[in-house]
């Protein structure tokens, strides 16, 4: 399909972060049914696996021995603790990048170590509508005490923070319309013109 | 719905080219019914209207006599020559931009002068396939002399030249996934971090 390009295809490495409560894994559900030749990363975690969660395909769930482990064998592109549990991205997804793109599902701090390793990486943030609606969501699901949620909140204020680092801004307002945004991103990105073809810019200017 | 804005809305120009045959005016068709908020730019031109084509909608049609008068009058942000006819680029509709984008169909001449002059224009191609799938297709609509597709296959390659301006390229092969490109990239560029909310940037950069 892309005849026009002069190199081979590229993977493209896409990164989505979002502060929890923000409806995330249910759009990322969602992507994955929707957008063809987009490939998950699966992390690693310390953490147990919450219901619903399988080995490999959510997580790859290790104890924190194994975990700094691999971190010694130099095995994580970026590793990091956020509540207290350790989170990485192993090396090994990034290899074979080409036909297909990846997608990361990390924080800000993992999120901005991929940045500055990989240039062209594309940076997605999923907002709730306000921060007062996150409230309202992190209650409703009724399945945090009111210091985590506290703490959630907290940690999402602080998220926010980390927000100039995206490039994209999808607001998860209405189900539907995010996923529809989430996909256009997807797919607008794979046509831009300096990953469609490689052209020379004549007047030395290249910085879009 | 940008309840994370700080400033107010503001409106995004997006211009759209092709070379002729590349079925440009169906797929700005079926994002006109797709996509809302986007206001499609007018432009003036001399050259008589062809089958289907209507005043106001598609261009408003006047005579050399007027449309120098309007260049006389200041009233086109970019106006030029294109295949011996005349084609301007009215400043009024770039009047009120605010809740809508505006969408300028226009040639890369024209393209370049609205770069220059909005640099925050998304400037988008349209390609065939291939330029022999483009020869094809000239031919086969049947309603060009051979010497008029000898002339827009020149043409072509001449505004292929001018593709390192663009930011991204849709390639129409099958209608259906190019209509799904192009409302991607609109709805995309909505969700740009940089538009969708302003925030210092720590580091001082801010080139994407």
């Amino acid at each position: 399909m892309r005849r026009w390009s002069d190199g081979g295809p590229k993977g493209i490495t896409f990164v989505v972060s979002a502060p929890s409560g923000t409806g995330k894994t249910t759009l990322l559900q969602r992507l994955r049914e929707r957008v063809g030749g987009l490939r998950f990363s699966v992390s690693y975690t310390t953490r147990p696996p919450r219901p619903g969660e399988e080995e490999g395909r959510d997580y790859h769930f290790v104890s924190r021995e194994r975990f700094f482990q691999m971190v010694q064998e130099g095995r994580f592109i970026e590793w990091a603790e956020v509540h207290g549990d350790l989170y990485g991205t192993p090396k090994v997804n990034f290899d074979g990048l080409g036909e297909e793109d990846l997608l990361l599902d990390i924080d800000p701090q993992g999120a901005k170590r991929i940045k500055e390793m990989v240039r062209d990486a594309v940076l997605i943030f999923i907002l709730p509508p306000s921060l007062e609606e996150l409230e309202r969501r992190l209650r409703r699901r009724g399945k945090d005490s009111e210091e985590t949620i506290r703490e959630r909140l907290k940690n999402a204020k602080k998220e926010l923070d980390q927000i100039a680092l995206y490039d994209y801004i999808v607001v998860n307002d209405d189900l539907e319309e995010a996923t529809l945004l989430l996909c256009s991103v997807i797919r607008a990105e794979r046509c831009r013109r300096k990953r469609v073809m490689e052209v020379k810019v004549r007047d030395g200017q290249d910085n879009r």
